[in-house]
């Protein structure tokens, strides 16, 4: 059994790079600085349901994607989350959010439909964002 | 500085137990099986502010309270997240989710107004939780 994006993340974000364990990608969504964090461990739901040294890898990466995000967004707050209702391959939401964001203090999920972001823009977004992860 | 529960999550939830770092307890709202879990370290609003030794003690903890809670409700889904938009205080949510859930598949953050539980089913349920944690 390989591993394979869900269609529907995969329709919804944009590719930031690869990490040890996960793809990250960006949200398509211009409203919040938005990332997903996706094991490449196929048929995984739960994070639980990763072996133990998968789940200290995907910790130090979400450590990892955390920092940079802070960084990069100066985010008043995080937003660290693995639901999974809907998409139910294991993913984890790491969101740069501020008090003038369009869904504060609210969770951002379902609130609005996404806001695509120009390509040119993303482009940037996903280069900047890779290159503080390269460190 | 001693550490102490924000008056809101205090307000909202009932204690299960000391953990090593954090306090774990469960939010009075009977719709769904839901911890929270609450590092004892003072002013900490980041997971990533806590020290390294406490962001894996929280993660330890975090997987054992998602395995307790999974396995004493037979969830169909677990939600996990670190939000904090309304009370930065760090804590993490735990929850029980099923396709039958009132808020289904949507999360569960500002659906409803909390329905409390019936006292004596809380504290029946803090007592299984509590025992199944404690091993």
């Amino acid at each position: 059994m390989t591993f394979q994006i869900d269609p529907r993340l995969e329709q919804d974000s944009l590719p930031i790079l690869e990490l040890g364990l996960s793809s990250l990608r960006l949200m398509n969504e211009a409203r919040y600085p938005w990332m997903l964090i996706l094991p490449r461990v196929p048929g995984v739901v739960e994070i639980l349901d990763l072996s133990i040294p998968d789940q200290l890898r995907l910790w130090d990466e979400i450590r990892l994607v955390s920092h940079v995000l802070r960084e990069e967004t100066g985010a008043a707050k995080l937003n660290i989350a693995a639901l999974g209702n809907q998409v139910p391959q294991l993913h984890v939401h790491v969101i740069a959010r501020f008090p003038h964001d369009e869904a504060w203090p609210a969770p951002v999920w379902g609130v609005h439909s996404p806001r695509p972001y120009d390509p040119a823009e993303a482009d940037v977004l996903v280069q900047r964002l890779a290159t503080a992860i390269r460190g």
